[in-house]
């Protein structure tokens, strides 16, 4: 049998540094740790850009389509901001998003113990949080048609659609409703039922999920403006919390931000099974490009290694490997090794980013 | 010249309660306070739908549109959840917003001084927060079209249209720097323009009234999802934020769970100028309708207050009655006395819906 494959797209500002770093952990399973991985790199976002003229090269999505699972660093930059809609950096990753129609977005929102005091929130709200959202990615208002700047009258008007089918709906819930009987079997759904009626499907539609197939998981609705109220008060209240494409955008951010260490933080998008059985599988750190550090060995490589840990763990069923590799994660922190955005405590240890990479792997 | 005219729906749940108090507070202004009102109260949200079969009769319509401001309660509660979407409490409530054509939102999130403590936040990081939400109410994800559940081949689909024309967009941005020429000149106007069109012809209007007539005002812009995360970061960062209806309902509705204190916020929905100069305006707190604590004399009226205080300012230009208003309800909290919702600390007094009423006349 031939090894898993995997397509590495660093892309662009810190994205290629966090991503070497995870390259070295690659390499550590390929020689000491009996998992060997076909890699190969490509480009997307500004770099596939300035290559290419567009986000995501053909080529590239093809690529995409093939392997096992993509591990993705970030997109954007200044650089970019001027170039038009449809070939900014985003528009690479919307593409993969959506032509490998990856709809469940896992975004686990975790405060490490020793990295509680980052929170802007009190230590008690925050700390041994543990939550995941669960957003659609590949429907709504981000990819709806009719979408655009119209004329109309003397004046332009800018359009777009939110949409969602009951299939949409349904196979998203279902992820959630599987995860939840892994956690604490307890699912929220988010949408406003109150003035969208496509508020008013998805919460019907996760309802009869419930009903029909997942009775024993507890199953609660939230208006999306209570939902956000709520994070912010007590978000130990929730275990998973499933939602649609944009106000998964805005939850999982606030979320992430509760824990105070964005750096820290992974996500998974996954589609339906492979032929292989595999689900089709992007992994990428929640934080952005953050062109202003890019290049100065600031930035911290955990979130996209934890990434790659998602990628054992959900695509490889390394579940055994991927809390090592968490378990790496939690050491070092807990000798006291910190990058810059976790800095300001007494008696820890600044390290680089590939320092950071260097210790994970002698953890391992 | 004949009174300002007032029109008083107190609606479902603690509505009626606060609105109790506020009354007292308008007839101490009438007795001793030299500023008299016409007052008449009509029915909103679930009650009138218990009477009339809708949630906003069209009497009450007509009355709102002639009065010189409205004060609203809270709508909705358990026992009107199953009703059709059409005939839901908060019908009533969008009725009023866009017939009245109440384009701006003004939701101020302030941190009282007494209160620092019943955030979820630290307190350096809310303590003296002031800033001031501007949430565009009758355009956007809320009223556009097509709207509604249609059958698409086997299944149903969900659609809810985005939509704001640049007239649109124009007017809010314009309340939005007018308002931040009375504070600390600060805009930051949040959008997703990175992934939705109507955010790119919102950021480009908003830039260009600023260019055009408001280059004085600090302008800057954000993704929407950044925003939220900001918010929880360092919410001091920000002076006014300029925001769409969907995204000002979800970062509002944050930005007060910041301040911990929900029962202390106030908003105001302005539109265009009457023929007597007044703004078209309606008034009620953010909070909503409690159904769970209605009755029992544990509601805090101190939002809906303020909320008459916000009607003194903007409609009947009586900025030092404002203050004065505003003052009052800073010492009776000075004074120690607390409403249920805000119990906890040592040493305070607790007191019911209306002996904090009382003793705000009192302080008056
Ligand atoms: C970069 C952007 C297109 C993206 C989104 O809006 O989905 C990002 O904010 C995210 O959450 O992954
Ligand atoms: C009650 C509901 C319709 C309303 C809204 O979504 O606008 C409320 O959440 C608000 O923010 O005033």
């Amino acid at each position: 049998m031939s090894n898993p494959s995997l397509l590495i797209l660093p892309g662009d500002g810190i994205g290629p540094e966090v991503m070497a770093e995870v390259t070295k952990i690659i390499d550590w399973y390929g020689t000491k740790g009996g998992l060997k991985f076909d890699v190969s790199t490509d480009l997307v976002g500004g770099c596939a850009y300035d290559k290419h003229g567009v986000p995501l090269a053909d080529e590239t999505m093809a690529k995409a389509q093939e392997v096992d699972a993509v591990l993705l660093g970030a997109v954007g930059g200044p650089k970019y901001d001027n170039l038009d809609f449809s070939v900014k950096p985003e528009r690479g990753l919307l593409r993969l998003r959506k032509e490998m129609d990856l709809y469940a977005n896992l975004r686990p929102a975790q405060c490490f113990d020793a990295l509680a005091d980052f929170s802007s929130l009190k230590k008690d709200v925050v700390a041994g949080l543990d939550i995941m959202i669960v957003r659609e990615l590949t429907s709504g208002v981000y990819f709806g048609e009719p979408r655009g700047i119209f004329e109309e009258g003397n004046e332009r008007v800018g359009i777009n659609t939110q949409r969602y089918t009951e299939s949409e709906i349904d196979r998203v819930a279902r992820s959630a409703f599987e995860l939840a009987r892994k956690r604490n079997n307890k699912v929220c759904s988010m949408e406003k039922a109150n003035v969208m009626e496509s508020g008013i499907l998805w919460r019907e539609v996760v309802q009869k999920v419930h009903d029909e197939d997942y009775p024993d998981v507890e199953l609660t609705h939230m208006y999306a403006d209570a939902g956000a109220m709520q994070l912010t008060r007590w978000p130990k209240q929730f275990d998973v919390i499933v939602t649609d494409n944009l106000f998964g955008d805005l939850l999982s951010d606030l979320a992430a931000m509760l824990t105070g260490s964005l750096g820290m933080l992974p996500s998974a998008s996954l589609g339906a099974p492979m032929a292989n059985g595999r689900p089709k599988a992007l992994y990428e750190p929640v934080h952005g490009s953050a062109p202003d550090i890019a290049g100065q060995g600031k930035a911290n490589p955990i979130a996209c290694i934890l990434s790659f840990a998602m990628a054992l763990r959900y695509s490889f069923d390394q579940g055994a490997e991927a809390d090592r590799l968490e378990k790496a994660v939690e050491k070092v922190l807990a000798d006291g090794l910190r990058t810059a955005d976790l800095l300001g405590e007494e008696g820890v240890q600044p390290v680089s980013t590939s320092e950071m990479g260097d210790a994970i792997v002698a953890a391992l």
